[in-house]
């Protein structure tokens, strides 16, 4: 099962995907959705209003979680390949709501900082709360999958050691386009970043260092999941500014994130 | 005018402090007063149920901000004693809504980071929304200010380079007890911790790097900046980790920690 958030006139919706077409649910967005601890059955059984999926406006697939918490470096390949050694924990650090931004959207390159860069992403989606839930339990507070591009202001970012200020621009997260249920992602999906037809990312969820299991119990020991909380799990090799020259994203240029099985980001970069 | 979130049978409320009573608006919150414009009117004549001071349960002042942006190093005598140049830019992280707790609450220390350490900070409470606000600007951005205890865990803080694991431990940082209105606030208002009686911090706010203004004009670059969110300043020299040898909070001990003219946050620590 396939669900989004879509934008309509005066409101937004919970809906379904049903073929080409979206099916509304009664909640007013997948977060809101998810809150319901019936939710998969409700979702399943909705028939309300139809869109069509090709033209639906859609808004980040969970507009607005209680946390977002980012993954660093966390594929196995990708580090090895820098000589670095695997790491013993994770590195976290966190985006806010207003971060997010939909799977279509334009996101500007900021007059700010030109040094704007692609990070393509599994990111896991809670369905149950919790807190210091065990690793063997962990897939049951998954409620799916969903797909983010962490765009990065380079510059901002390693202007001191905490990097939030490159990751937490305004609307600079594209999120979705839909949260898939964990039946519709195979093991070894493939996550990729294409600019202008051009592969820049590829790789396989099964090279994850911490998988969705392990961060879900890692970052619950810390602080509570509740329903709607996004993991976003790191990225791979092959981004804009590990290139040689670097390579950074300008208005005109249009990027595509995408993980197998779920679905795909298609983002213009347009002048801040 | 100080204001509070008042914790009442089933629900909160937001008042006004009046003598030793509090007095209660029409608002569920201050985060939520503060999204009227008028706010400060409202606040100043709302003459709702009265409560006495000293015996109500407070809620952190702004129990549901959409943002909680935190400050690194930011005070120039410390940076300075320990040999450090002044910082070019602020170093910023996040905490979570989760993260807050109450002025009174007890705050655990938990079972998996026994090195749990205090840090007294001012914190600027927004109350304007603004985006690229110019600093000449930015104090007509700022509703008050009140008080936190960056309640670190030093043993996952430093995991990683990212600090918010150590960071954003559930319910470990208390605010409030008041946003107090900036004509509360003296220019050389003084930030303290006592632990258990003892003075571990002291010093004044003059004394910040990088101050109010500047800091809602830098992060509001970013991201824009909404009624209620919060800027936790960063704090002085004087926290448990610096010192020889390493000092942590235990269950029993007691936090103060406060900031003239606003007021102070007391911290029972207890077994996690």
């Amino acid at each position: 099962m396939k669900l989004a958030t879509l934008r309509l006139p005066g409101r937004t919706a919970a809906a379904r995907l049903d073929g080409d077409e979206f099916v509304e649910t009664q909640a007013t967005d997948v977060g809101a959705l998810l809150a319901d601890a019936d939710w998969a059955q409700a979702a399943a059984a909705a028939n309300g209003p139809r869109h069509a999926a090709a033209t639906a406006d859609l808004a980040p697939v969970v507009p607005h979680p209680s946390k977002i918490i980012c993954v660093g470096l966390n594929y196995r390949t990708h580090i090895l390949e820098m000589g670095r050694d695997l790491p013993e924990y994770p590195t976290l650090f966190a985006k806010f709501t207003d971060t997010l931004t939909g799977p279509n959207d334009p996101v500007e390159v900021p007059a700010e900082d030109p040094e704007v860069d692609w990070e393509a992403e599994l990111v896991v989606v809670i369905g149950k709360e919790g807190r210091r839930i065990d690793e063997t339990e962990a897939l049951g507070h998954i409620a799916g999958y969903t797909v983010a591009n962490d765009i990065s202001m380079r510059g901002w970012q390693f202007r001191t050691k905490e990097w939030l200020q490159g990751k937490a621009w305004q609307a600079s997260t594209p999120l979705g386009p839909v949260l898939a249920t964990p039946d519709e992602l195979g093991r070894s999906a493939r996550v990729s970043t294409t600019v202008n037809g051009h592969v820049m990312q590829d790789a396989t969820i099964g090279d994850l260092v911490f998988g969705p299991a392990a961060l879900v119990a890692y970052v619950s020991t810390m602080t509570v999941l509740r329903p709607g909380d996004l993991i976003l799990t790191g990225t791979t090799g092959g981004v804009g500014r590990a290139r040689k020259p670097p390579v950074y994203l300008r208005p005109g240029d249009e990027v595509i994130t995408a993980v197998g099985g779920i679905g795909e980001l298609r983002t213009p970069m347009v002048a801040g």
